[in-house]
């Protein structure tokens, strides 16, 4: 399972939404080609993809919806309850908590951490904000996804505490590279890059820069 | 200009933040090794993607950190304000609404948008929701970049909406493949893929599954 790209399991959250959609829809039967159609990408693509973890297809029937569709769920790990800290109760944080996929996919926001003395102690979406501080003791709460939505100064130091506090995934949505150990999984959501790349893209559009020379720096 | 590459842009976005960190704690001037090691990459990278934009840089001095913030700034189009139309009043739509950063950084949520019923008319942090049928209309408003919050199932169509009405931008944060026309620009913030890609690592490093055979499917 090592092999198995990263652009892979992007790919089986993708192919599972849309078992999900057609699913609720009451179909039985899926081809490959139409999932491979909502992808932009080629059923011989999807074939493979699924290949990874057995033969769920029959040649000329397509996969059936519901068995795929449990297949992949347990997959990516999506037959079970994760138990969450959120870290940073700002903007970001507060957002997070408010949004409420996280728990419609399995991901339970179980304690909340800031080291801001103005939040610490206060109630957000029925949990206690914790003083970071207690980060060490996640352990003891079973902890085992960390969402990082600090400012992007503290984050480097929180990936560390919640590596130290057992915690083996981290989703990071502080906008700056993190370094964690290897066996520890990070991922990222940066905002904050999408938008900038995407206004970069539209100034080019709009008044494209004239390309100065090079020039050397220390 | 055309050759900058996304993940030059990217990095761009970073050494910005970084910049504005040192910045605010006074910091005259930044080598290219201090910016390069934050991102764990080489000095020669940084100094590679900032040459493209002209020479910042002095040799054995570094980077001015004032004057290189400022051109980054405005390569990437922050030294303006990008109105934005958000599209979708749920539970991911009502959070960046209450998310205060985007405006920090120059976007400014201007009109937002929802197809049911229940939620056009009601009041969401100071914007009215408008019908979603009033789409078209977006370009008499001055909308440049199109936020989709909405379920999977829209959003293809109101991509296509946004376009019609002129948006050149769009920031996808619904789960799954868009297909937009060449010129515009569109980024994809998937909060449920990079959840879904973390429990699959925990899952895998705890409990690898056995690699059956490939099978055929239609």
């Amino acid at each position: 399972m090592g092999r198995i790209s990263e652009s892979t399991v992007r790919r089986l959250s993708h192919y599972y939404r849309v078992l999900d959609e057609v699913h609720a829809e009451g179909r039985r039967m899926i081809s490959s080609r139409r999932l491979a159609e909502r992808e932009g990408i080629t059923s011989a693509q999807v074939r493979k993809d699924l290949s990874y973890f057995g033969s769920f297809g029959r040649r000329g029937l397509g996969y059936n919806v519901a068995h795929l569709r449990e297949e992949i769920r347990s997959i990516l790990g999506l037959d079970r309850r994760w138990r969450v800290a959120l870290v940073g109760a700002g903007h970001i944080g507060s957002a997070l908590l408010a949004y409420r996929g996280f728990a419609a996919q399995g991901f339970d926001i179980v304690a909340i951490y800031d080291r801001d003395p103005a939040r610490i102690g206060q109630k957000l979406s029925g949990l206690t904000v914790l003083d970071a501080a207690a980060l060490p003791a996640a352990a003891t709460l079973g902890i085992e996804i960390g969402v990082i939505a600090t400012p992007l100064k503290a984050a480097q130091e929180v990936a560390e505490a919640l590596v130290a506090a057992g915690v083996r995934g981290i989703l990071n949505f502080a906008p700056r590279k993190l370094f964690v150990p290897e066996g520890v999984a990070l991922r990222t959501v940066d905002m904050t890059v999408e938008l900038e790349s995407l206004s970069f893209a539209l100034r080019q559009a709009r008044a494209p820069r004239r390309r100065r020379g090079s020039g050397p720096a220390e």
